[in-house]
């Protein structure tokens, strides 16, 4: 069976599910998206697409632009980010402000909230315009004009962003964050704020497919030996509390994000984009989840 | 350039390189390794078979020894045995202790020493000789007679196993050890002892690149969700603190023991052991590390 | 209104209290003493004693005994003590093995079991027949021979005692155990086994309430710069996680035991003994500490 | 010895101490306060009242104006405040952030920094005007009309609380602060910021002695069941970390602040203030614990 076979009949079953999980409720807006918005797209590394259901709809991509955010002060700071930010999984959210503790303002890795803020917070030391620049930056490597943030999004999470307050203040008092919190803090929402289709992420993250190039262009985004990094840093922390159920499930890099996205990278193959508001209890796109599952393993194409 | 080539090269690369760490000090008898022992195996799916080194020389897994344990366990009780200690990564060591608390005595993978130890309770409760069956096991599916425990580690290894003991105990007061600690423990320091060569390991973990099932027999060790499970925690949590730095370099499922060994899985291609007893600071063979990042980086056959 | 006529009044009024909590559930031997079993008896510095109810009824002083051997300690090795164990409260029991991870083994006060344990150690090494000596010290400033261990209640503990095995081990890991655990964990239950009346204990501790000396021999069993430490030790960490609310409450430094005990010590004043077996929700004696409330209030002898 | 001697005695005695420890560094304006200042004053129950040394001066009580706004948000809520913050000593600073999150930010007692937060936070949900009505109600107790917030100090603290914004936005992601987290540390700052001299301090709190009310007007500021409530509070958490030790050496319940100053009743007796800017290791002001420790020994007046 081909992808675009596969694709159609894997969405079919998938969205036969009986609605399960809530969208995200801590964010009022988020809260008022149509839970039965199920959309996909298939990006291929020889060039061809394949979408299914709403799969051209523009939704709140939330934590899947902290890999965009990452890539961005990568390629500024090269290996030097590290220095800011940890690269191993975390265990339990419980451990986050532990962690930060112990170690001293270090975050452990780039994924987490505690870590995107100090992602945030380099791109802010070293961009003139990080809000322009950052979005210019998304749309170059996607060829696309019509991403942009939701000004909506920004401010309803901001409203309620008391934990982030607190987690850029408590790095900031261990001293490493250099600018204003509150500086960091709006970046960090607008970041999050981004709106993109499956589509739009599946061609976006190909490159990542590509040892770090553009498909078309061949120009290098991130360098073969950061885009493994990358790619690697998905596989073991893209998940939140269940990183490792998604290498045993699907069995590829991915990132979600609580507006109900996913994307994920099958490395020389594809990269593949799902979206599916209601949420299981990790907090991870239900439906998306599903359908990854099934896609890689009849398509024998996870890693494992 | 061929395996055969590639391993030869690399590893006088690597063996030039000047001895960096120690070996393991708190394992008297562990202390007493000669530090220059340096070997190599590769074992393919093709069937074939290179070494280098010192690959026929016998040392002391220990913790990859809990990947065998695991799968005996997975075996028996298949899924169920997530009821009795979890698939995620555990952040660091220092949140071992906390997790149990507020997990209420579940461990967070088993390879943990923690989740290690209720592995070994759960072979103690459903095997009737489990010291010998889970030797017979181990031997069956390396085709080896010769492979056996080493009494002398075992018991070094006990007399200053406090924290085991500390951990053991600390669990059986959340009712999560269904034997005496004591004989737990007895067992998993027999399990830990286990002595083998980097040529009896690439031929025991050739199955695991083989979707479950041996090489030549084609009998099923594990069925293949199985396989991929046992292979997606090996990625997620097979190197303690370094998991995620492991995933980067290598790019390969794998476990390493702070006897100085490491095995590597490349599904559907190869499983790789190398030697040496070096550690890093996080406790992995510094040259087996070494040697792994250049050999998968120039074989091209990193995950990501 | 004296205090005989006092004790009376209060006793009486407490007595009709409804049974609240339950006896102590985690040690069999101690589940099955009657509930309704409620005595008091104080021992004054004017030489005078009064009891009421039970008060010359022997039960399983628990806790309080880590009074005793850390008296016992604090007279050989005086001030050093406190390079083994700290004089600090200790916030919440979850915090115990945290707080032993990052004190390297150091536990906080003498009082939580940790603490209590390493008291044991100190006097196992210390004493030639620790357990026959330690007896002999606690008959001599009691001035009774009727007081000893029960077999039955240690063995009961130690057959449930898997949390104590942990914390022994886990202190022993970071070197600050000198002997065995298993030797240190026989004695701490021998310890902890001893039976007492009301009478016993307020005639025994009456000398905390004199400087350290006893009242009719002069003789000194701790100094006044270490009978003082000892009151100070009681008032901020003899009730678990209810120390505050004591202090506050009654108002004298004082000990609880799982066996439903309460020592309490006005100095230059008096020392008073509760007993009642049922237990309000943080594990202290529920009548013992209504009777105590309600006596300090009305004698107007609370310290604040 | 009256008092009079005693206090002169002993403040000569300490003095000649050579300068240990170092002023608070970590609030600029702190910093540069002259740290040879040393002043005593005590007033008693009979009246009187005697100073020695800079007990004229004033200097920023900080830590110790937290008892003021705790009595003020008692008389206003009286027992329920205790369904907002704990009265149990906490452990080491370390478990503070730990200890929110396990108890869904309610802060274990309010001496610690987050619950004067949360204190400051009930001031602002009852008061029209809390910064006038809280200097108001500081000066009617003292009987003075020159005590004052220090604006440079409110600034200098404010500039660099990370740490509380941190934790007043961790305690409002719980629900459990009903204002604005900018608010709240505005005011907050602004109590910590009072400027006082011993003798404004002794004076003050002298009704804490005489069971809550003023020893001329015999109005009452607490009642006596509330006056012991603090009392006790102060008894066993007063002093961070050293809150053990504290009652140990002086054996009255007391607060410090790392302003250098130190109050200390004794119930039935009287009220002392000290001030000396150089702190010991634990935060606590280095001559002011040396000060109480030998006149509470010498007074023979310890409660234990």
């Amino acid at each position: 069976m081909n992808f675009e076979d596969l694709i159609q009949d894997v969405y079919q079953k998938i969205e036969k599910l009986e609605g399960q999980g809530e969208t995200a409720s801590y964010i009022p807006e988020l809260a008022k998206v149509d839970p039965s918005n199920f959309g996909v797209h298939i990006s291929t590394m020889n060039g061809d697409n394949y979408g299914a259901g709403n799969y051209n709809d523009k939704f709140s991509i939330q934590s899947i632009a902290k890999v965009l955010s990452l890539i961005l002060a990568y390629r500024i700071l090269d290996h030097k980010i590290w220095e800011r930010v940890g690269v191993e999984p975390s265990g339990t959210a419980f451990n986050s402000l532990v962690q930060l503790e112990s170690d001293r303002g270090i975050p452990r890795n780039p994924f987490l909230n505690a870590g995107a803020i100090v992602v945030c917070d380099i791109l802010l030391s070293n961009l003139e315009h990080p809000k322009q620049e950052f979005l210019d930056f998304v749309r170059s490597i996607s060829n696309t004009t019509t991403i942009d943030y939701s000004k909506k999004i920004a401010r309803s999470e901001k409203e309620v962003g008391y934990r982030n307050v607190a987690l850029c203040n408590y790095i900031k008092s261990f001293g490493q964050i250099e600018n204003e919190p509150t500086d960091v803090l709006d970046f960090y929402y607008d970041v999050c704020s981004l709106e993109m289709s499956c589509k739009d992420l599946s061609e976006l993250f190909l490159f990542l497919a590509n040892d770090g190039s553009d498909i078309k262009s061949n120009k290098s985004v991130l360098n073969e030996r950061q885009s493994k990094r990358v790619n690697a840093l998905m596989q073991t922390c893209g998940f939140y509390d269940e990183s490792g159920e998604f290498a045993f499930k699907v069995g590829l890099p991915g990132k979600s994000g609580v507006g109900g996205g996913i994307i994920a990278i099958h490395p020389d193959q594809y990269a593949i984009a799902v979206w599916s508001p209601q949420l299981n209890k990790k907090g991870n796109s239900y439906k998306g989840m599903k359908f990854l599952e099934e896609f890689t393993t009849r398509s024998e194409l996870s890693l494992f």
